[in-house]
């Protein structure tokens, strides 16, 4: 692309630079910025360097956090004996979003992955198990990926967990609601046969 | 989508008022970001916040620029003698790609459309006329959308210009090279055959 401006330019490309845009799109923002008050770009700037400046990891859970312990590990109201392991903060906003966990939470930051380098210390493990044996926490759930790495990672916290008192759970896994059968990959379908769930016993 | 950080809602939601970017998106984006050195959303933020503070329009052609006068126009190498009249900046971006234009350009701003309540007066058309009175100017080339405002806007563009010695001609329209004839609308193929081009005479 031809710009007759090095400041468009460099915009531009610092707009390419995030994952998933483009040099045209880039330059669609660059210029929707163009149409704005200065004062737009200006807040949108503050915005992204005060967040990365200022934002914190929560001691606790490892949520990325504003203060030195997170919002939800700082709510009276969650059961803190329930603790949700999962991969990333994504995950923990997708669940927060169904409003079906009233738990804390624990982030690994990432899955056991021999392939990518990525062993058992580069992740969140040791804390996880220093917060289950303060005794308060009754059950572990693991909210991680249902792929090989996501297992493994499951099956090497189960076994450090082994000999303390607390339930490890994994998220109920099959068809999707509202997913069609038929469209369903063939390991989530068999296994959600194997792991078939009781409806009714004959007589009751 | 439920944030346990006001600093990375801020950030989402400054990118997610760019047009285009949903929330996911933005998420992405900030996430990136909060993955990369601090130094990398700094320079990010500067490269905005420079380009929207900082940038200029042409004096002679209203093209952005870094100057009071654009690249194109400060080019000793160009045509003075040719003016291309386009509505935006992105349209001198794609023409220049092509390099088959030396000359200059004039950027309108826009197409007029009473609809939207774009007039004459509020397009860059004084200038434009005060541009080719200088006496310099041969040639002026329409490289305006094939649309009812664009049509509108060469039709009284062309009569502004009509008592001056000035040719005024708009960019060729017809199928794409490389286009299907069945996949060409209506409007276009009509057009292309109503304004055919001659091939050879007989006996050539």
């Amino acid at each position: 692309m031809n710009f007759s401006s090095k400041l468009i330019e460099d915009a531009v490309n610092a707009f390419a630079s995030l994952p998933g845009i483009g040099k045209k799109s880039a330059l669609r923002l660059v210029l929707h910025l163009m149409s704005q008050e200065t004062l737009v770009s200006e807040q949108f700037a503050d915005a992204v360097v005060n967040m990365r400046k200022n934002i914190k990891t929560c001691e606790k859970c490892h949520n990325l956090s504003d203060a030195s312990i997170c919002n939800i590990c700082n709510d009276p109201r969650r059961q803190e004996e329930l603790i949700c392991v999962v991969e990333g903060i994504r995950d923990i906003m997708a669940i927060e979003d169904t409003s079906q966990f009233k738990g804390l939470y624990h982030v690994l930051g990432g899955v056991i992955s021999p392939i990518e380098g990525v062993g058992p210390s580069d992740l969140n493990i040791e804390s996880l198990i220093e917060r289950v044996k303060t005794g308060v926490v009754k059950e572990v759930i693991m909210a991680i990926s249902p792929t090989i790495e996501g297992d493994t990672t499951i099956f090497y916290i189960s076994k450090q967990l082994r000999n303390l008192p607390v339930k490890v759970s994994t998220i109920a896994r099959g068809v999707s609601f509202g997913g069609e059968l038929e469209y369903a990959d063939e390991l989530t379908l068999g296994r959600s046969i194997v792991a078939r769930i009781p409806y009714h016993k004959p007589g009751e």
